[in-house]
């Protein structure tokens, strides 16, 4: 049947592919029965409809580089595939808008409307390899989300496939749409479980003309915090305030041989600043003052585009760093009020020493999104299962402390189980209903979000 | 029943109050058979519970100004007014952000940050008397809009009532949140058809330390509309850009005396800028530089805050003036790309040629956020019906345009005739089908948004 909606070429049931295809960057899951290329919207509603009235799980996948599972099936069916929609299909310098096809990726966008002089903020860690479907589908953050917002804030429109096989446009090429409800704004972050988004209406910005990034070190994870504090109070809106713990940047040292900071560091701040020369002159010495008054071991103003790259570089490295460690990384992406983060730290210290366990953590102070990672041996048993206790608890406080369990990577089936969490019984019913209210036969990556 | 819910003193149901409250800034509607103004959360619960038992049509009123009827029962019912819901809860400095209760007025709410340093940008032009409630059930607008987003934007969190009786608490004091679907965004413009809110969570940002405005005026609308387009080129974004067109002008000069521009004026445009200083001096540059470049015949910048305040001013007697006419003003807030401007105020002078009607147009020219008023002599029949005519072909036009058929007001009863012409059967289906998974009964808001 699927044979006679895409060509043969278009469909994949070799075990190789099959295997690829049933993991993502989580590295968990089980395989497809079947992978299919869609060419096309037409394409995809066919195979929708086909997967409903056979009622056959459908796992959409963009560029595999989810956290959480979403793009992987859990109880096989078919696996979605839209790299073929690859296309820019305009950029728009009058209305400062793009519209694209789901499989563009992130950093080829942000390339192409910056040779014109615009902007698209979200920047996740990902961005060289994920696909803009999946940070709608993900609403995807990363470090400028703290100025500009998140994959949320740059999305006026979709087209999309409903899992009964009816395509649907959502918002308009207006920046302003209050026609109805939001089912734009209900498709982004729904992690592929409402629709399958085809086509994908951005908002863009004016470039901002300059730029500059600054190092701090700290003799604790407090005082740089204080230092953000510091900021906020002299109302300061970098375009990404980023804070690595001593565990992340011993990771870097040990084993990437980068000396970030001296060895009696606590805590690294990377500051960017963006906007008008002026404007990030200003700023620029703000941070500085916010970081010498709180008693910054060393404060360095990146000297160049180079060197700001460099300092953005050795961000970017913590992550394989942690890797490198040949430890099992279990990242998560747990959100507090700003205000809070020092309760967090003292949360993560609490785990460390109650479950014996290495945790580094670092991330997105400005909007205080901490990634904190469980780096676990993988052999040991024992450890693992005090890890996943760990786990929990650090769920239950960082809701306690009025955060969330996840600020970007989604739920996907990773953390299903812990949804109940934050969400209670008539929350997590009334997502179900919204969830019927598309997908009534249940087909569209079923086994994430919900327990 | 209900008198075991609220004390006698709580519920109305003498002819004025029926009367009064049977209306919203429509100036249409039907009255209720009851008025209800709970005191809490638990009481709304209650109430909402019996309601949806005995399917009792339940209409919830903020503050009443509302252009399409959002507020006003269509079947009798209860009226649910919010009034004693205004409560300012709190206002927290350090994570910038507000917690409200859903009767604040919003320029109130404003103040208040304003005086501690903070911001909260959303400006309806009703923002001395609108509830903040309502301006989220709207998704209220303004001319701050075109930099810093709608009211969409600001809100984190809701607690929220099911017409079914339960309570749920949406989103949190995190930034970011992506745990299940957005229901925040969700409810956010659904018009009071899909939960009571209760309570509100703002995002709040810095208050720019500086502002100026700027007045020019243009021979004709394509004049003003290629500086702004001369702006968008120079990557400027302004905090407002408001345009008013020689109708508008000559209401107020014709009702209020006011010489906003010589007669011989087609358009004026005020252009706010704020942030820092520096920010402002070089920004407020570059758009006397785009006006003079496509030859305003006059700039003006505001001298001081009071000149500014004149200007602004200005700007809200447009509606006023309007009113003084005495004509029904049929007020619609349409909205295309930006760049669109243009093709729409072709489309407005087509209409009034074609249906002999006096049409003065104003708004919100960053966003392409027009408000379309059809001036018409309520004791002519005939008028009346080719104003009818005229609205049913511009928002024809405005979505062949890749607009809206709103950008700020919403739906309520008065345009849900014409909702079909932007949406598609599927979508409404769709629509309907979220509709149901929240209010089984269909007590909450009936005849709103949909046809």
């Amino acid at each position: 049947m699927l044979t006679s909606i895409v060509d043969a070429d278009h469909i994949r049931a070799d075990p190789t592919s099959l295997e690829r295809y049933g993991v993502d960057a989580l590295g968990e899951g089980r395989p497809p029965d079947l992978v299919v290329l869609p060419g096309n919207t037409q394409e995809v509603a066919a195979i929708a409809r086909l997967c409903h009235e056979q009622r056959v799980p459908l796992v959409v996948r963009g560029g595999g580089t989810g956290y959480t599972g979403g793009a992987v099936p859990t109880r096989g069916g078919v696996v979605l595939s839209m790299e073929r929609f690859t296309r820019i299909l305009e950029i728009d310098r009058t209305n400062l808008l793009a519209v694209v096809e789901p499989n563009v990726i992130t950093a080829d966008l942000q390339r192409a409307v910056e040779r014109v002089g615009l902007f698209y903020p979200p920047d996740p860690a990902s961005l060289e390899s994920s696909a803009l479907g999946g940070n709608v589908a993900e609403c995807a953050g990363g470090p400028r989300a703290f100025k500009y917002g998140t994959t949320r804030r740059y999305v006026l429109g979709l087209e999309a496939v409903l899992p009964t096989g009816e395509i649907v446009e959502t918002g308009s090429k207006a920046v302003k749409n209050v026609v109805g409800y939001d089912l734009t704004q209900l498709l982004v972050g729904s992690e592929g479980t409402l629709a399958i988004i085809t086509r994908i209406t951005l908002r863009l910005i004016p470039k901002p003309p300059a730029r500059a990034a600054l190092l701090a070190i700290f003799v604790d994870v407090q005082a740089a915090v204080d230092a953000v504090t510091a900021l906020i109070e002299r109302r300061v809106v970098p375009a990404a305030i980023e804070l690595i713990d001593a565990e992340s940047l011993r990771a870097v040292r040990d084993q990437l041989g980068e000396e970030l900071a001296p060895p009696t560091a606590g805590a690294m701040l990377l500051v960017e600043s963006d906007g008008t020369q002026a404007g990030v002159d200003e700023e620029i010495e703000l941070v500085k003052q916010a970081c010498r008054g709180v008693g910054a071991m060393r404060v360095t103003l990146a000297a160049d585009e180079a060197e700001r790259e460099r300092f953005w570089n050795a961000r970017r490295l913590i992550s394989l760093a942690l890797r490198a460690t040949g430890l099992l990384k279990i990242n998560h992406d747990v959100v507090v009020p700003r205000g809070r983060i020092p309760e967090l730290f003292g949360v993560i210290d609490e785990l460390r020493e109650q479950y014996r366990l290495k945790i580094a953590a670092f991330g997105h102070a400005g909007d205080g999104n901490i990634h904190v990672n469980l780096m676990v041996d993988r052999e040991n048993a024992d450890e693992r299962a005090r890890a996943r206790e760990a786990e929990r608890v650090l769920f239950e406080r960082v809701v306690a402390l009025e955060g969330s369990i996840s600020g970007e990577h989604g739920i996907g089936f990773a953390k299903a189980p812990y949804i109940g969490i934050e969400l209670s019984p008539q929350e997590i019913a009334l997502m179900k209903r919204v969830k019927a209210a598309f997908d009534p036969n249940g087909i569209l990556n079923p086994g994430k979000i919900f327990p």
